[in-house]
C-alpha cells in the first residue's frame, strides 16, 4: 500500500520481521516536558523488545514504567532505498530471571561497557513500518 | 568526561560537529498520548536543523509547532564504536524563500520521492553528545 508517492506501508508481520533480528534501535521517551531519544542495542525475546540501561541514568528512569516508541531503520542514501519501523508500547524493568536466562540465550550485549544490569522491556502494541519506493525516473 | 564506565559525554562543540554533515536523522515528536520516532534526511542551514515532509502526514502535523527531539548516530556494532547527539528544540513550519533557497544551495533532498514541500525547521536549544569508550579488555 502506497502512503504517498515515495513511502510503502508495510503490514505488521512485515514489519516485525524486520524488527526481529536484533541490532541497534532508537528508544524516544519523554522526561519532563521535553521530548528524547536514545540509541540501544536490543534483542526481540518472547515477542518483546529488550536492552539494558545503566541504573540511574535518564535512560533507565524514562523506560521504568511508561509508553515509548522504539524505531529501527536502514538507509541506503546512495541508492535511495531504505525502511523503518515504528513500534510504540508500554516500557517496563524487568525483574524475571528467566526472561533474563532468555536474552543471555539470545546474545544481548550492551554496545557500552560498564554496569548496565537494568533490563528494560517494551512490549509492542502499535507495529508500523514504511519503506522507500521510487518511480523509474528521479 | 565519563558520563558512566562506557560511555564519554561530548561537549556541545564537538556533538554540533558530529551533526553538521547532514544526512539521516530521527525526529521524536508526541502524537496525541503517544511518542514517535521518524527517520528524516536533513541538513544543516543557519545553525539549525532542517528537512521535508509531505504536507497531511503526522511528522507534518507533529513538528509545524512543537518542541521535538532530533537524535543521529553512527555505531560500528563489530568494532563496538560509535557515538550519538540529541538535539533538542522547538520545530516550526518555514515559509522563508530565503531559506528554502539556502537548503536549495545546501543540497536538501528528501529520501523518498513525492511531493515532500513542507520545510521544517528545529532550532537547537539542547545538545549532548555520548562516545562509546571501552577498557581494553571487555
Amino acid at each position: 500500500m502506497l502512503i504517498d508517492e515515495g513511502l510503502e506501508l508495510l503490514d505488521e508481520d512485515e514489519a516485525w520481521r524486520l524488527v526481529l533480528p536484533g541490532g541497534v534501535g532508537r528508544v524516544g521517551v519523554t522526561i519532563g516536558p521535553l521530548p528524547a531519544i536514545f540509541p540501544v542495542n536490543y534483542v526481540v525475546v518472547d515477542g518483546a523488545i529488550a536492552f539494558r540501561t545503566s541504573p540511574g541514568t535518564k535512560l533507565s528512569a524514562a523506560t521504568a514504567r511508561a509508553t515509548v516508541a522504539f524505531e529501527v531503520d536502514d538507509f541506503d542514501l546512495v541508492a535511495r532505498t531504505g525502511w523503518s519501523v515504528l513500534v510504540v508500547g508500554p516500557s517496563e524493568r524487568v525483574l524475571d530471571a528467566k526472561f533474563s536466562d532468555a536474552l543471555r540465550v539470545a546474545g544481548l550485549a550492551p554496545m557500552a561497557a560498564g554496569a548496565r544490569v537494568d533490563l528494560v522491556r517494551i512490549r509492542p502494541e502499535l507495529i508500523t513500518g514504511r519503506r522507500l519506493v521510487h518511480a523509474a525516473v528521479l
